[in-house]
């Protein structure tokens, strides 16, 4: 294989920015590395490695295999930072570093001690979206909110620090997004009635230096309430408890639990907020801000520079969370710095992401139906909010009625796994999921640490389709339009990656590895692996050869009927009835797979 | 690959034989199919299938791979019939039947629920060694010594019988032998004081036809004394209780959880008893027959029609349960139909299998050093006894004294891992243990259901030696000689598969599978699977291409620290210590990875 340049990204390096900062993105821009989770800062999970291509694909090989010795969910992937790779696990969050150069050796392992009681206050089973690396250490977010970074040569703990409170439901699932001199870290709970909120760690010390709260008094969320923006407009005061009735905002939800990205020219942090809580949209009137809402933020104060509620007052739990995909892209023969995101709500949005306008919202699965879509008109009063349709809409059914036939599932078109970019093609690739379901919600109380859903689910494959629950698409973000589909037996759970090999691989949940051509999508490689995959594929080189890598191991939302034993249909937040044939297919798993070309 | 013609067995199909029997036996002759954990009934694990071969095995990919769902030790291997592999777990035994026409898809699953409480009496992990095939049925043998037959093609039970009781610390560890019209199974806990047997039961009902004891009455052991034989003489009266002070047989051991063998036209079964209980020897005087002892038992009534026992009062717990390998061989040019037995006291033994006469005993590991070897002389009063080496004498020592650089140690020059047989070379391939110990007795008194071990163990490396802990030899049974030597970090604890192609495969605690020159031991071959092996190779025909199969799952009493999680170096019966640098390279895990060739 050549060895490739690093690539020079477009954006110079902002003055401000700690070094720290600047190798990290130096790092990330060696597609020799697999440095953070998300391929790089803006998330588009896209590798210049093209030695693995369309060509040769087919005769990939399976090169090495580990089992990290957890079951259920395994998601997000290894990091490859030089000739070391970290990998993570599910509960109890595990963390190895191997010697590539020694196959794999067990150079160090970090098991925290965890009390297991975090497991059943986790809504969606017991994943870990991975660990990150800057500045000589590895930043494990643990499921019961503890925040550790480990010295990466040696594996000892640098330092701690304790997010959230596990018996109020307040957990983690997240990956962790060091910016600067700071790690920006998540947290989960929106099923227990947590309040969300982001928050920066100074990543020598630990110590706490911003929290930005989802909803709450502007001093909680961080808002200027003259220049931070919704759609143009300052979002003016209180914005954050005025669309909440009463005291509800206090356990309103809006959790965190997504990815982040980065833009260091603006030096702006991105990300979405869940579900407001509880599911039965009755216990809460108003728009509930700013569950529901990327958000745009300084990475250094935490202010937030603009906002975009996506799905005002969320009847479906369509939680905002997807990752913020960021381009650099010509709309209307002008270069636009733009953030593309696709939705739980089965629209994907485009927008201008230094002021925050929406240039494009569109479906991304024709079936979704519970909207007409956006309205666009600037002048109108329902401006970027979606039209909804009385019969999806569980609000206006009421509580205790069963709404039926909601397309899509309260998983969403699309949940936590994340997109890939092509730049060559401006193509999004996307795991999706196509998935209906009926909701009925039910008034509930609040009781710390007890679940807040409030409703009934029953999920099942989207009617009069391909009867499969899942397809694998390319996106056209600036013409809103799907280039090609790909239909699959189950949602696809994994995170996808392109490369300038020309080829996209991505994981579903039978086990499969698949490998398909970015520009048609035709099929050019699939290998079954030891368990049904909700990780993300990455890639890196070592010792001159490209590798795939890719975690096994079914679970997440739509695997939670494996995961945990359940088989009640109506179990896990209802998606066991929908994913129940997934037995017939893969076990529990827990396994790293490694390919490369034959010799 | 050309389809090879079913193997004509050199063997008559003796008259009385069941037509289940005739049937099992002509699939066993089929190398596409692998119908029983020992590769065929004389436990030889050779193939006839020779796609895979010395010239092409080093271009061996990864064809496809599967998570059992299970973590801790994989013993055994997958069974092939037809199209449909079945694979077991260990505890809690699930068995698996998947579709090799749809990728593995899985066919039905069966989960037995198991009370949770027999894996503390489990002496050495959780392991199973697997399912057995015969009459359309699939025969589990179930950690709580639950016997069922489960229909082949649907999963239903068929029957179920129970063998043991575990509050007794009775359990199963072994797969069983499906013989004529019956089923054929053993116990384990001579740990626990368990007296041993082995029985019968109906293949079609499930009732119990017979059942032989290890110790104890002559009704109880099914001895003949005037025609079962020791060495060509008569056993004489009450010959499983004379050898022992007062009632102590009736918590004897000499329990009988390892490989059986069965020659069809001897119709008799093959097995070795375990150690005699406790470990303490000072504690049971006299010679404990018939612990330690080689069977040959008629299969239908159960009666014994010679015994050979290697290691008369055992001081080292060097349990006589390892495989009998049956043979045709010429031996100082008479043709003779010989068993041949690597044990775990080092000394390999090669008999005639009709009379029981003993050929020749000779260590298989130069460093083993409690005997000077076997007395061979048929005048002498020692004949066919291991003279004992005073220093290494753990009962001459005496109680609460540490007798220290035993070798080997207590799991022996070899465990459970069976050898190979390759009938063209005439070789023995065998997975060895190059480990010593130190053995401190102390007296233990009995509780049903308590450990009743009575000795504190440390083990290590063979001193001045390679530095590992195992070895994979290739060992001539007639002149009693090493072919060739390979030597390995850590014990060979999986069972290796000779083929006609002329290679030899193996597993390793790392997790490597590796494929050597049958003839020259070098390595040809090898792939890190996910986790450390202790299953069994096997192989066999797809849609015209050959497969080699292997379970990964690092336990057994070797990885007995990583799989129960204990650090003490003295825990798991003393093999902790030995073992602890296996975390550097291996993790918990339970997956099957399949090989083949490129297309
Ligand atoms: O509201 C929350 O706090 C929260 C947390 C999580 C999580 O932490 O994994 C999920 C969700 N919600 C959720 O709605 C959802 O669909 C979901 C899927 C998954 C997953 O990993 O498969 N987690 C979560
Ligand atoms: O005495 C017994 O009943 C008994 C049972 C077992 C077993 O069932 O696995 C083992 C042993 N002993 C034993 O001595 C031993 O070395 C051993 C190794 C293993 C293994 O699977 O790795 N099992 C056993």
């Amino acid at each position: 294989m050549k060895k490739l340049l690093a690539l020079t990204s477009g954006l110079a390096l902002s003055a401000g920015m700690a070094s720290a900062n600047a190798e990290l993105m130096e790092m990330m821009n060696d597609p020799n590395q697999w440095v953070i989770q998300t391929g790089d800062y803006k998330n588009q999970r896209y590798s210049q490695l093209d030695s693995i291509n369309k060509e040769n694909v087919g005769d990939l090989q399976v090169a090495w295999t580990m089992s990290t010795g957890v079951l259920r969910g395994h998601e997000g992937s290894p990091l490859v930072i030089g000739d070391t790779m970290y990998l993570h696990t599910p509960f109890p969050n595990i963390v190895y570093a191997l010697d590539l150069n020694e196959d794999g050796r067990i150079k160090w392992k970090y098991e925290p001690k965890q009390d297991p009681d975090v497991i059943p206050v986790m809504c969606c089973d017991t994943v870990n979206r991975g660990v990150a690396y800057a500045d000589g250490k590895i930043f494990l977010h643990q499921a019961d909110t503890t925040v550790v970074a480990l010295d990466a040569e040696s594996g000892e703990v640098v330092w701690s620090a304790v997010n959230g409170d596990p018996s109020k439901g307040e957990t983690n699932t997240a990956t962790v997004l060091p910016v600067n001199d700071k790690v920006i870290v998540g947290i989960s709970g929106g099923e227990f009635g947590v309040r969300g909120h982001v928050t920066a760690y100074d990543m020598s010390s630990g110590e706490q230096v911003w929290r930005a709260y989802s909803m709450g008094p502007d001093e909680d969320i961080l808002v200027d309430p003259e220049n931070t923006t919704h759609l143009g407009e300052p979002v003016g005061e209180n914005s954050g408890t005025n669309t909440w009735e009463g005291d509800q905002w206090m356990i309103g939800g809006g959790t965190t639990w997504g990815w982040y990205s980065y833009d260091a020219e603006e030096n702006l942090v991105y990300y979405g907020t869940g579900n407001p809580s509880t599911w039965n949209p009755a216990q809460r009137p108003g728009d509930n801000r700013w569950s529901m809402t990327i958000m745009a933020r300084d990475a250094d104060t935490g202010m937030a520079k603009w906002f975009y509620q996506m799905t005002p007052h969320d009847e479906w739990d369509y939680d905002g969370i997807n990752e913020m995909i960021l381009t650099e892209q010509e709309v209307d023969g002008e270069m636009r710095k733009l953030l593309t995101h696709f939705d739980r709500n089965g629209l994907a949005y485009t927008m201008d992401r230094v002021s925050g306008e929406l240039l494009v919202a569109e479906k991304y699965d024709p079936v979704v139906n519970w909207t007409t879509g956006v309205d666009m008109d600037p002048e109108s009063d329902q401006y970027g909010r979606p039209q909804v349709v009385a019969q999806y809409s569980t609000e206006q059914n009421g509580e205790d009625v069963n709404s039926t036939g909601i397309c899509p599932a309260a998983l969403g078109t699309k949940d936590q796994q994340p997109a890939a970019y092509d730049p060559n093609l401006e193509l999004f690739l996307v795991p999706t999921n196509h998935v209906c379901m009926d909701y009925e919600p039910f008034r509930v109380s609040y009781t710390a640490g007890q679940p807040y859903v409030g409703a009934t689910l029953a999920m099942y494959p989207a009617p009069d389709s391909h009867g499969g629950m899942g397809n694998f698409i390319a996106w056209d973000n600036i013409a809103g339009e799907i280039k090609w589909s790909i239909p699959e037996q189950f949602s696809v759970w994994s995170g996808a990656l392109a490369t300038a090999g020309g080829v996209t691989f991505y994981g579903t949940l039978e086990g499969y590895l698949k490998a398909v051509d970015t520009e048609t999508g035709d099929e050019l490689y699939k290998f079954k692996t030891p368990s049904g995959i909700i990780g993300n594929v990455m890639t890196y080189t070592h010792n001159d050869e490209q590798y795939v890598g890719i975690l096994s191991g079914v679970g997440g939302w739509a695997g939670i009927g494996l995961a945990a034993g359940l088989t009640n249909p109506n179990d896990g937040l209802g998606a066991v009835g929908g994913y129940a044939a997934l037995s017939d297919y893969t076990a529990l798993g827990g396994q790293l797979t490694v390919f490369k070309l034959p010799n």
